[in-house]
């Protein structure tokens, strides 16, 4: 079971058609604005709506931002990496994945399915290990991302790669010491986007097994970018490319 | 009086020469890998260095990720608007600015520091008012950057928007509705990027001062990305025009 916090993830839940069982509302905000529209999309789905004190609602909150209201809903389920490949069989475009190998902090990989909803990545691999996964924390960050994005959830991601590779996928790293520049790739070609956990880099194994990797320039002292922004970079420029 | 917190964020604020009075490092920790780094750049500084217990470290943190390390640095000063052009006359290339109208969240505001400081941005101009200022969540997340990127804090950013334009400053506000495409734009131009607050986008007065409004493309059902994002994204192109 999940619990959805917050106006738009719960909006956001109920537009994807995700399956929710109940729906708790703050007794004194439901004429608020997005509120209404929450219980609209309720009723059009059927599901039920409790109105209930602030203290429930808050008693249910983990990431203390519900804005007056939660959600229960069946746990989103991870995909499997071969349901990824039929996922990119309905596509018009050639397929593009994003693997995360090891991100550990929920705000990253929420800003993360956040860019990957809006670049066209077909789907986004994570690490079942030493990795954050789905929590409310990331679904909130996601704003509503998390709802669209199919989420493969792997052991052992160098494996995956092999896997992305039978399938023709080329398997891009980004990684500080890339002797291409992330702006020389061929994104217009099936591709998967490699980006490291933060402050650590890709694993060794894990960058063995790209085909290539590719670095992000910085001109500036400093030696690494936010997790979420190096994958916002190169999500963008395989969108740029792709669009011409 | 600031208080730099972590391995990273103080070895950067010695290397940039800040003025700070005294280093306290946790006296199990003086061995490992980056604290003799931080001990052999305080003595290069002639910076005191005291051992303490971890429980005194621990009192002084505030972000709970000092990592056996605190440092006591005079305040950053934050440098006027008329400072950026004379820092902007200093530098080869034409001027690039980045003008963040409400971000609130520090950890965003570090992230974009970060991001601004890899892509040669010569200076960001923050608002005083309902928006996050240096502080310790966001100097760290800003992984040493807040030492080395100017920041003009102004009361007034459309007025500041004025001097810009005064100073033959191009002004591009990125906004949901802009007409622009971002990757149309030419930053080899004198540019100032505009980024609104988070979930607000641009204030209106703000984006009526702008010379012309871009937007940056979503191919999916969500409506926006994360401010640092947002920033993100357009700096690099940016970057990737300015290098051509």
């Amino acid at each position: 079971m999940d619990i959805i916090e917050g106006r738009n993830p719960v909006l956001e839940a109920l537009r994807a058609g995700r399956s929710i069982s109940k729906i708790l509302i703050e007794r004194n905000a439901q004429n608020q604005g997005s509120i209404v529209q929450i219980v609209e999309a309720a009723r059009d789905r059927r599901t039920p709506v409790e109105y209930v004190e602030r203290q429930v609602i808050e008693r249910q909150s983990t990431s203390g931002a519900a804005q007056g209201v939660v959600a229960f809903a069946a746990a989103k389920e991870y995909i499997d990496l071969d349901d990824l490949f039929v996922i990119s069989q309905q596509k018009s475009d050639p397929p593009l994945y994003l693997i995360l190998d090891g991100v550990e902090d929920p705000h990253n990989l929420g800003a993360i399915l956040r860019t990957a909803e809006a670049t066209g990545v077909h789907g986004v691999v994570i690490r079942e290990r030493r990795a954050v996964g789905l929590t409310p924390a990331a679904v909130k960050a996601s704003a509503g991302a998390a709802e669209y994005m199919p989420i493969a959830r792997v052991t052992n991601i160098s494996q995956s790669i092999v896997a992305l590779k039978k399938n023709n996928v080329w398997v891009v790293g980004i990684d500080m010491g890339g002797k291409w520049d992330y702006g020389e790739v061929d994104y217009k070609l099936p591709t998967a986007i490699v980006i490291g956990g933060e402050g650590k880099g890709l694993s060794e194994l894990v960058s063995k097994r790209c085909d290539y990797l590719a670095s992000i320039p910085m001109k500036g002292k400093i030696s690494s970018l936010n997790a979420s922004v190096a994958a916002a970079v190169v999500m963008y420029e395989a969108l740029r490319q792709r669009k011409k």
